[in-house]
């Protein structure tokens, strides 16, 4: 069984947008799978609408419980795009124009007047942040201390993402594996309740699917440890066979 | 301008496969849509693991700060599934069979024998709660206080969901208008924040969309108040008319 500090991360959503309905979130997924890949795992996740002392509050309360904390959303143009002064209030900082932010903007306007006084607010940034690159559409995120403040449009964030992903300390990759079966959840419970208890360090999971197909249950199994993975995944076979179902490995047909 | 309590609610997503990624979630938006319905603004929403402390320590807190709170997720029969549980300890009660709960849950089953430990245990509900019908797969939600426990499975918690929705006082519902045009955020900015700034009481967001058939910008407002929200809506037509650009309520074309 391995040993390992275990490196966690908590996602703030900024955005009206999500809270209404209006705008399905794209982006949790993507930077969890991205997590998983480096070792950090996705702890919490919340989405706050855009009002200045629920994401100073919610920052200060998250960056001092987890390794890495990821904001999207709110780094715009407009009125309602106040993460960023929010952030620098946050660890209580100045809100300075970043020359080399106001550079990146400037280069993608035919002209100086199109860098009006609302998209020169893009260029500013707590004191003390690094830049993160945007190569999708100019306007940077930055990070200060543990948090990544990252552009809420899904292709802009994703950029953003994978350009800092390398900046970050994780442990070994969390791998995870996929057993799917047509038995119910309820058959299974008391064998995976004490496959659970084997395995400790291994996140066990089981969740039911009804499809115009049919329905059953997946059961998917999460660590770090690549043989005891294997084994786990043996068991999850034996377990399923035993009870008289046919397992095999993978996530259900759509 | 109308007047009114503002009622709020928080959503609870319980589930480490929301977490990993492996899930994508599909409940936020359709409760917030049904909230708006009746009045009622979701407020905050918080995505956290199946550990029984986080639970109970995330109840405690968002049922002590809004109106109403919606869980989703963990109430299976499998050991990951410890919401119930988790809730009763929230509100320090017992958990305690419910022979309603027990006598709809067997009702499904063809024999006595298959409504094992395991499933019995989706019978259990913490003590002063009432059911929450469940007409696709029969085991019950429940309600207790202001917080309403449904099922994690899209389909089931819907169908929970739109059975409780009659339980809730909210407000006047909120009402929504898209104005879309072609117009850079940039350039829309400073006469959008004047706006808000007129209709203090509505909720006015900007929302740049970049498609495979060309750029834009979707302006949203979103009150209670009818004639108000026309009165916005016709200066959003003239802001964008003002700025060159081409206005056109509703979504930009997918």
């Amino acid at each position: 069984m391995t040993s390992e500090k275990i490196v966690t991360a908590c996602l703030v959503i900024i955005g009206n947008e999500i809270l209404s309905g209006r705008t399905q979130d794209a982006n949790l997924a993507y930077i969890a799978k991205g997590l998983n890949e480096i070792g950090v795992r996705l702890r919490e996740v919340r989405v706050i609408p855009d009002i200045a002392e629920t994401i100073i509050a919610t920052v200060n309360e998250v960056r001092a419980t987890f390794d890495y904390v990821f904001t999207t959303g709110g780094i715009g143009p407009t009125h309602d795009d106040i993460t960023s002064e929010c952030i620098a209030r946050a660890f209580s900082v100045r809100w300075l124009l970043s020359e080399e932010a106001r550079r990146r903007l400037a280069a993608g306007y035919a002209s100086p007047a199109d860098l009006n006084a609302a998209r020169l607010r893009m260029a500013h940034i707590p004191e003390g942040a690094t830049l993160i690159d945007n190569p999708v559409s100019r306007a940077p995120g930055f990070q200060i201390g543990n948090v990544f403040v990252m552009a809420g449009v899904p292709r802009v964030m994703q950029a953003m993402f994978d350009g800092v992903k390398h900046r970050l300390t994780g442990g070994a990759p969390v791998l995870s594996r996929t057993v799917t079966s047509g038995l119910p959840e309820g058959v299974l419970a008391e064998g995976l309740g004490r496959l659970q208890a084997r395995y400790p360090d291994f996140d066990v999971g089981s969740y039911p699917y009804y499809r115009r197909g049919g329905f059953g249950t997946s059961l998917v199994v999460r660590g770090t440890d690549a043989a005891r993975l294997d084994a786990a995944v043996a068991e999850l076979f034996a377990l399923v066979t035993a009870l008289g179902g046919e397992p095999y490995e993978g996530e259900p047909p759509a």
